[in-house]
């Protein structure tokens, strides 16, 4: 039986969704690992929309996170609504700023931030049930913050900025910085967190972590 | 001195732009290689947009290929008529309809498609000079109408649709079938194809024969 790892999509686009190769790279690690994989997305309004050629926002334009996650799981993909913990063996939450902005309003709200109840529900879920959650790049807040709000000693990387892990450190989680092709397990809790272009300079850089995280997740789950 | 390879994009999603898994593993394959990426997209509307959960086209809805784009490309990408055939040592265009309906009109008019004038500039400019241009998925199209309406014979491979074979044979191709992670190189005019996700059923698969094709790529450029 394949084992079956969830994938959380935040959008389409470093800027306002999830960081696509990051997502990408993600999904053909689980493939060559023989995962049966479960895109998910929140079926809500993106904060925003970026036009990612200027980096400005693009006033007036709307788009859907379910619609625009469709896009990289080619239309197979779920409202995470629908998802049961039951239905996962593991969980995986690419990076992007559409984790700060649309799995969860960190961007704008800092350590206050609010991470969206189904993300909440499945991060939380799944760390009781002792199944692994890997998070990339900048979406290691969102377990942070539930965890924090939870109690539960906890230990991830955003890589080195140092604001970042300052505020991570007052939602209740260690941080161990990291380098850009390795990752941090917190074997207590079965999490795993790696850089990605919170360090990567190149996309071979990003990948190089991506795949010892989901190399761990598979592991683990 | 790194190899200078262009990636020519058409949008941001399979159903009405670039196959985003086929340009991020392009991206990876040429990353490491050690090439020097030059991503790029025509500045224009695309056809229509396509709702990727539905599958159905988001009436009223306009984007910019250029734009779209630029979310694979993280931002770093080029008006590809700002870009000279002196500027590169090789080619790739990766695959999904945005091929199709943005690079020409091939998905309306068929045989009688057009090439968008820079995406015919380029595929020419670089086939006279003997440099590489690979083409993934349905891109190959692109090749045949361009190298056809030339009176080059040329010989490549969008997987096994015979409709749409025949349509390249027609053109003035010659069609050689091809499984999902190999490729067909043409040795005298330096075309590497691929079928990527013409058959593909899951990333790995695509992922293998994008490799094989970069791999080529690079030894020829």
């Amino acid at each position: 039986m394949a084992k079956k790892i969830g994938v959380v999509l935040s959008g389409c686009g470093v800027y306002d969704g999830s960081e696509i190769h990051e997502a990408v790279l993600t999904l053909l690690a689980l493939d060559r690992a023989g995962a049966e994989i479960i895109c998910m997305a929140p079926n809500i309004d993106q904060m925003h929309v970026v036009n990612h050629l200027t980096g400005e926002v693009a006033a007036g334009e709307k788009r859907n996170v379910l619609v625009e996650s469709a896009r990289i799981a080619r239309g197979k993909i779920k409202d995470i609504k629908d998802v049961r913990i039951e239905d996962l063996d593991g969980l995986v939450i690419p990076g992007g700023f559409g984790a700060a902005k649309n799995l969860s309003d960190f961007a704008e709200a800092g350590l206050d931030c609010q991470v969206h109840r189904e993300v909440r529900r499945l991060i939380k879920g799944l760390v009781v049930k002792g199944k692994p959650v890997a998070a990339l790049c900048i979406a290691p807040v969102l377990i942070a913050k539930v965890l924090g709000e939870e109690g539960f000693s906890h230990n991830i990387t955003i890589g080195n900025d140092k604001e970042t892990a300052q505020t991570l450190a007052l939602m209740g989680a260690t941080h161990t910085e990291c380098a850009v092709k390795r990752i941090i397990y917190d074997h207590h809790n079965k999490l795993i967190t790696t850089p990605a272009y919170m360090l990567a300079s190149r996309i071979s850089e990003a990948a190089a972590g991506i795949e010892e995280a989901i190399r761990k997740l598979m592991e683990e789950a």
